[in-house]
């Protein structure tokens, strides 16, 4: 696909995921860390906008010059900024106008990407947008689903979504592998984040590793055998945490007249035991591990075993800090604020969700978040 | 007006209040204190759901079984509620449904009222659930500005409003009063809250009060004089409270290019010298009157004087705590928790303000806040 | 007896508190609103340096030039202060070290006092200072009483003391009052605050008020039948103090082994049925008077009733909040800051308790704290 | 040293540190990070008391049966326990009682010492013990000058104390280590602690590290540039700690007189510009080493240089997380808390300081705090 297809691409695509949701849906922020979809629609608008448009586009004029007070996120770089926790409460501009910015930036955005020779700055940069974009777009569907789930009507997202086709294990038993020094970090051509970089080596000791993630059944068999109650199988801080939050199943989950339902994008559904646990936290995942008498595996021992593993439908918490690789350089300027500054206090995910957005996994990719998050997509799968 | 058309009124009133917003503009809760107006509307539609249409209309059926858990505000009688700051996060049910919600309720009430021969509790609820919704019909003026005043863009509510025709003094000089004994509360025959019985008698000395509220320039003074940076002329609590929020002006206003601003139901307005102050706390208003080498009026004094002083454009600040009166009797069940239960920590407001519903105003009538409060349409009339 | 007797016996009866406790008693605070008992032994030292000894003792010298700083309380006209929770991080000046301080400001006092002809404002301030320690002889027994009352092992704070004497009802029935005009405030010659004045008239309706407090058994009925579980019998604030607190019982009561215990000043006690209640907040006070049917006094009718009523053993809750009496004037200076920036938010308590020291009550007195206060001597008398 | 030699001369080390302290500095917790010497001097010894003597003296008798729960740490398997922030208000026991609990442990510790063939796991787990305790020697320090150093009066700990008689760089230059595999973890035969083990190889890349760690001039030199000001040096949450906590220098560092002093254990005293740097975060080092156009070597490249280096004044923190060695298991019981479950948001330091225990270090060591820590002597030293 050209650098234009992508980028009508993954901009009609992030509109077709707002598609089920009525006005009011877009402009709640019902947590901190989950934005409102509005917010989401013109900060990836905004992206383009402040990095491209405004550097690369001759005459290019703001669509409103309140807007990169209200749609930036944490690019210090870029200026202030509506704090985080106060993007909800942003009624205007409205959905509508919203939607009229995204039109003029696309609108610029076209013009621009239809020059020919475009200097590989522009190229890049405009990759890494749309990767933004993406991002966000799995950003929106947790969001939303978290939005929707607080709600006690359990409104479902879409009840007819195809992103709920694939719940189950395709593969069983574990994978052996050898100890040795094996290279890590991305070695295509095509885009990837700097965190993938620089390649480099890594010594690995034997492993093996499930070629299954781990279901809601066996994770029932936790819960029954007293999981949440037993301090030896959780970290501190996750013992702290649970205590704090009063967690006692995965987030989404809630027992109704004696049976475990849980919160989806249809609504509110049975728990299936066959179908692949998610919404954990690092702290569960690892207590779960403890339990089994196992061990979540390290990124590097993923990255390694992912070409004979079946992946893509829970990001997979590992046991490796969120740390930069040898020779790892941020960006200059802003964009250097997108991935380094970020490098502490969280656990790296690998794989994909079904929330992900097509063309936009590949396993070198390093997810993050704190070791206490559930609202993503995430799961289980074992190593030892 | 019948009681029929009573309630037609106010009904009709609170729509109107809500025509100038958008969709997006219903749902946002900014903070705990200012619910959303879907809420509000919803929330006094249930009022009368509950407690006329459930006992007093046979066959009545509930428009949605989940509502009275989302739309109580603090009827512990009245079962459990979403908790007061998650109003906000509530993008379903739609504001379309909310209007459903309303119809569908006047309809019943309208074939009960209609009714000849109504038993005397019937009318004295309804009468009650009136005067509750014209008290939120305030609060949602209140609670909207609040919500497009934290909004960087300072949209107008109404820029056409008539609100605000009436921002001015229209009498001078102060009037005395001699000491003596005095009654208090209501002594008519129409209606009034529990809080303003029983009939009793208060001894009051000496006092003069000013037939005017305090300006914006009277205030400006106050604050060149370095007012808020003097603790001297503060209550503790409210020098405390100075300091944790950084206040140093009353909500809304900002010094914009070297010359102060204020947001308004119009918008971001230049703040007018002669026009009355407002949106200040009890600690300001104590302040600015101990810097004045007066005080603020018991409430005991401002009902005596009320008849000779022009009000009803600020509410006013007394120095009187909000507690029963001798006699003072709540009402048996859930509404009994209407006023009573509220008589800790709160300081009486007397008058009426721009915003407050007509017919709903009275010389005995005890409005009642905390004293940090500045987000009602408050003022400051000064006494000695 | 004379003021220079006066001084000392204050002086010496401070000490004599502090004589049961070890060095390592002496330091701690477990909380915020309870001082360590040495800071308290400095800090009203310091009030005897500061406004008595700089300003009339020609060629005093500070005893040490941080003790300002360490030993202010509250007094912003005095400078710069410890912040309040951090009294307790002060391990020196030691316990030894400040003994000899307070030495060296008697040695000070004593021969200024011993000076002919004393200005009547020098009298005035030693006087107040008087008080002013005499006060925080009670605050040192609740505040050590509060110390080693979240102690695991419960400390007695003296298993001899005698304060304990008198825990019982002496009197029974109720006093009927007749409605009125009546005079309120200190009519006599001696020392009182800025706050019992000035002297004014009140309208009393027709009161009952009992001639006995409440007692431990009579609480316990109030327990046994589910007082901590109803809301209609609370406050909205004192409901949700209750629940965030985790409150079901007095301050200080255990159930150990299916019996009611409570920490006091010698220690352990099993709670006897005909004992006087103590460590009770507003809150409860006030629920269990909406329990009886009953309510509290004012402070008007309290003090009117005194002089028939048995009183002295508890601070008795009132249902008037702390504003100024008509007339109210503050004094000029540091001294203003002693009782007028602290009237609101707060409830009036009227008599005196076991813990109150000799010398130190009036039928005038208005001592008050926060409605949730349970740590200080209080207890419950009726009205209606 | 033989075993019984090893305990009684820590034994007496612990008390050796307090011996410059009064009654009334053993008491007091003033952040809940750092606990009282008082508790600290109990704790130890009920670790003795716990794990050795009550299962392997037969007929020992507990000193108090509420001491466990008053001195256990964090040992959940051990009971239940005072909360950590509570440690502080522990006035009783008395600081003599607790030196009377030490020599009644100590005494029954010797008797058990001093048989012959003590069991391999008694030996093992005394010397955890004794280890232990040399921790808290470290912690006894470092939490005695947090207290004097949050005192206005700044006492000094000790003005003769030896232990900062090593203050300088005594090597300079840099060290080049070539890529490759290398062997980590304790490979000696004496004790160690579980989370250095097991034995593993890693994949270094080339890299060169610092000879000497960073001044307090070259600290200077960069808090004069700016660096507590530039957004771009710092991690994100760092970012944030030193902006809600108004960080402007390393911890115990005040201007007074337009010049640089520091508190010390010696008291207050001038910042020397060549003497090593101590008390920064991690976030502090990161952005200094950002600055710097370095990084801080990882926990694997110092432990490969470290038999190179000059190491042992100052902690040294590393950009590795606290995480498992391959093949790390811990130990079965209360003792399997001592270090696996810490294993999350905290960074590894690597070395030694002034303040460590002699006899207590090794190159395989793994010191471990939270990113924001300040109290512990830590440094800085670079690589790149």
């Amino acid at each position: 696909m050209s650098l234009i297809e992508q980028y009508k691409d993954v901009r009609s695509n992030t509109e077709n995921i707002c598609k089920p949701l009525q006005t009011e849906d877009y402009v709640v922020q019902v947590a901190e860390f989950a934005s409102p979809a509005k917010w989401q629609l013109a900060h990836s608008t905004w992206f383009f906008e402040t990095f491209i448009l405004i550097p690369y586009l001759p005459g290019y004029k703001l669509y409103n010059k309140d807007f990169p007070f209200l749609f930036n996120s944490y690019y210090n770089n870029a200026g202030d900024r509506v704090l985080r926790a106060n993007r909800g409460n942003l009624t205007r501009p409205t959905v509508e106008e919203v939607y009229d910015y995204r039109q003029y930036v696309d609108n610029s955005m076209l013009m621009l990407l239809a020059q020919s020779k475009l200097p590989a700055e522009l190229v890049a940069i405009t990759q890494l947008g749309i990767n933004h974009e993406q991002q966000h777009q799995e950003l929106l569907l947790s969001d939303i689903k978290f939005m929707f789930g607080q709600n006690p009507l359990f409104p479902a997202y879409d009840s007819q979504t195809k992103l709920m086709n694939q719940e189950k294990n395709t593969s069983t038993g574990s994978l052996k592998i050898s100890e040795g020094v094996y290279t890590i970090g991305y070695q295509g051509n095509g885009f990837c984040f700097d965190n993938e970089l620089s390649v480099h080596k890594v010594y690995l000791h034997d492993f093996e590793i499930e070629k299954s993630l781990v279901t809601n059944g066996e994770y029932l068999e936790f819960m029954d055998a007293g999981g949440y109650e037993d301090f030896n199988l959780w970290l501190d801080e996750g013992w702290a945490w649970l205590k704090n939050n009063q967690i006692s199943a995965p987030m989404y989950w809630h027992k109704i007249d004696g049976e475990w339902m849980h919160y989806t994008l249809k609504g509110l559904r049975k728990v299936e035991a066959d179908h692949l646990l998610k919404h954990i936290s690092f702290y569960e995942a690892s207590a779960f591990a403890e339990w089994k008498g196992m061990r979540l595996p390290t990124e590097f021992e993923w990255e390694i075993a992912s070409n004979q593993l079946h992946w893509g439908q829970r990001w997979e918490w590992t046991n490796s800090a969120y740390l930069p690789y040898p020779g790892f350089k941020k960006a200059a300027g802003a964009i250097g604020e997108y991935n380094g500054k970020f490098m502490i206090n969280q656990m790296v995910l690998r794989g994909a969700s079904i929330a992900s957005s097509p063309n936009h996994s590949r396993s070198s990719y390093r997810n993050f978040f704190h070791p206490h998050t559930q609202w993503q997509f995430t799961g289980i799968r074992l190593a030892k």
